[in-house]
């Protein structure tokens, strides 16, 4: 993993070199409901997120209660070792919000009450016919010479807070509602301004895989992650999947791509049938988009998985184009019902087995009118393995009626997919796709 | 919102007093793909919840990037102000994995390989066929006088290595299905014993509903929000749900319930109907428990949710007890041929209308031999709305043979579900669950 330090160390990077820019940011996150885990973090992410994209690098995150003097410790040591300290949350009109009053001590501005702010307040109690409460003026409270940052959808406004050393406090609502757009709008045109106007851009690449496991794709990558400097190269291993993140720096998009460009297509040229999609695109997107390209449909049989295969197909909006039919067929009274599976098979094989699952896939692509058809049949646990089939055993079946170059037939494969309960299913459910994405891309018969 | 520094200073709490006793965590959590934004870190609230329910504050989570110097600066820090410090994450094989070493480092403990870990280590990837690489090996390597915690999930074991002062650091792997099972498992009982076996636990019991929005129950339940201290009373917003958390503090878990117990038999004589579960339970549990109770099956039969009702049934395990089958009937034509929706009927009402709701349900129950069968159609949007029946429209059935004193019908309703696509299903198959609960506690009919 590149280490952020790495970044802001390049003598490649012109910020550092300007005066007065914004080279790194500390976020903080005030909360005691964050400390009790009443709440997910979600803002961590986002802001995360977005600062990366604007090339600014964050090194900490610090989550801390509604208490003065812990609140007061943070903000210091965040102000002592990062140019721009980002606080989120406590802005409200109630006791325990302080962020407001302890920035504004951090920062040795006091606090004025702002005219135009008061009224629009008011204003805004009146045209929603509630009572403004004496703590609501609370919220008009600004720093001398703080920035004002308008909160298009709750009643406290943001701040910009300057402090010694031409660094900046930054104090936004918690609520990701409202925390969003004022970033997006009031402090993404701050940042940009703050760095000349001309932000070098983070700009990333991602490639996403399927059949391969992370350690296999980084050995036959080896030379390529061991001299990777400019883009640099990242292996992520997601559920059944593995992701690498191609990164570089640059003025804009089109740049850093033209950058990222010979070193993609040379992990193409050594792993690109495993490459399913790029960027946000998922593994149901990537095999609907094959399916939707070639006109056919689809029709799934599903018994551990119960209707996951079925539930990420129809994820995509359009998916009603190739998605036929699903069975979700948990019973072995069910397969043999509504799937035609000869109950003679399932007695002989077991109900896990690659016979019952090509006869589930062969009797979905018939009886559903489908082009293609995938099954699954496995064991999820906790209970139900045997020594011949142990929890995680998964056997998957492919049929499909051939055309536009693609072969007519019958497939199945068994599996041991590693995990408890949700992952087994989980990971099933992504060989799945990718078995109806190797047919699709001819790596099948 | 009650400060975490209230419940420590509270001097009815014994543990403060008591020699070696942990008073207070801090969180750590290591990765530059935090910092990055990539992944939510859903461990800080795990763990956080966690902790709290076990009666130890926190009052710091920090989060920092793969970069030994700044990790042991937080790290230093952590032991500074804490009893206890929990660091996620960096426990892995590859080379950014640096926890291991940098926590032995500032607990001045040197690693050693831990013989018995390496033939554990060993045989598990002997059991699957993977190759065991060199860097494996770097997660055998223990801290002097460090306790191990087994990982049932994955390669990386746990860490509780003393510190200086009777302070401890315990590091856990960063996957939430590995760090999850390790805590419950390992850690808790270490808390428990350091803090003599009697910690004042947070004893809560949460209440889960289902039908009602979190303003009228709020307002149903104004009088006993108003005057709460002990226990206190929370409401929860979820998808489709509303959750009330009720909480004390007691010496242990039968003290905390036998004060919850008149506050909750109060809100069940208010609001019972809706009370479809208690604690961990969720609606899909609640359904099956009610089904396996009965002793009926059920079939699905889901046009807009895609499976997702059939999968978050199969989601319990033991399910296949009533789980009959499942009907993914996307497209009009599969609704017609596989649960005998009278084409007519789609044609006069559209295909996103309570009469063909009805009509996939009474198909769905005869066609699998269900007992009851629920279905569900809907606009998921994005597009795909009309003026009459604009995106998050939802029409829902009910069959049922009836029997045990519940009755024999259909029904049909329509609803208006808020929400992009991935909410509106969502939402959709909350209230399919839900309506299954209301046919079977006799509320339908």
């Amino acid at each position: 993993m590149l280490d952020a330090q790495e970044w802001a160390d390049r003598p490649a990077n012109p910020r550092s070199e300007r005066d007065g820019a914004l080279v790194n940011a500390e976020l903080v996150f005030v909360g005691t409901e964050l400390l009790l885990g009443e709440i997910l973090n979600t803002n961590a992410q986002y802001l995360s997120r977005q600062l990366s994209l604007l090339g600014v690098d964050v090194y900490h995150q610090v989550v801390v209660g509604d208490n003065a003097a812990r609140l007061r410790a943070v903000l210091n040591q965040a102000l002592g070792r990062a140019d721009l300290v980002i606080a989120c949350g406590g802005l409200g009109p109630t006791d325990d919000d302080i962020t407001r009053e302890v920035a504004a001590e951090v920062a040795g501005r006091p606090l004025q009450l702002d005219e135009g702010l008061l009224k629009g307040l008011e204003a805004w109690f009146a045209t929603r016919g509630r009572k403004m409460t004496e703590n609501n003026r609370r919220q008009c409270m600004v720093p001398d010479g703080a920035t004002v940052l308008p909160n298009d959808r709750g009643t406290a406004p943001g701040l910009i807070i300057p402090a010694a050393g031409a660094k900046a406090l930054v104090l936004l609502p918690g609520p990701p509602n409202e925390l969003q757009p004022m970033f997006a709008r009031h402090v993404v045109p701050y940042l940009t301004a703050r760095s000349g106007g001309h932000p070098m851009r983070l700009v990333t690449r991602t490639l996403r895989f399927v059949g391969i496991g992370e350690s296999a794709l980084a050995d036959g990558l080896k030379d390529l992650l061991a001299g990777q400097t400019d883009p640099t190269i990242a292996p992520y291993a997601k559920t059944g999947e593995v992701h690498l993140r191609l990164a570089t720096r640059a003025a804009d998009q089109s740049e850093g791509l033209a950058r990222i460009a010979p070193v993609e297509a040379e992990i193409r040229a050594r792993f690109g049938r495993f490459l399913y999609g790029t960027d946000d695109e998922d593994l149901a997107a990537a095999v609907g988009r094959l399916l939707a390209e070639r006109r056919l449909t689809v029709a799934t049989a599903e018994s551990c998985t119960g209707g996951l295969v079925a539930k990420r197909m129809t994820d995509i909006a359009g998916s009603s184009a190739y998605f036929r039919m699903g069975f979700v067929t948990y019973a072995s009274e069910a397969k043999v019902r509504f799937l035609g599976v000869p109950a003679e098979l399932i007695e002989a094989h077991g109900v896990v087995s690659e016979p019952v699952a090509r006869a589930m896939a062969q009797g979905a692509m018939e009886r559903a009118g489908a082009d293609v058809a995938v099954s699954v049949t496995g064991v999820a646990g906790p209970g139900g393995g045997t020594s011949e089939t142990p929890v995680g055993t998964v056997c998957f079946g492919l049929a499909a009626r051939g055309g536009d170059s693609l072969p007519p037939g019958a497939w199945a494969e068994r599996v041991w997919l590693h995990g408890d309960r949700e992952g087994v299913r989980e990971r099933a459910a992504v060989h799945a796709l990718a078995l109806v994405r190797r047919y699709l891309t001819g790596q099948l018969g």
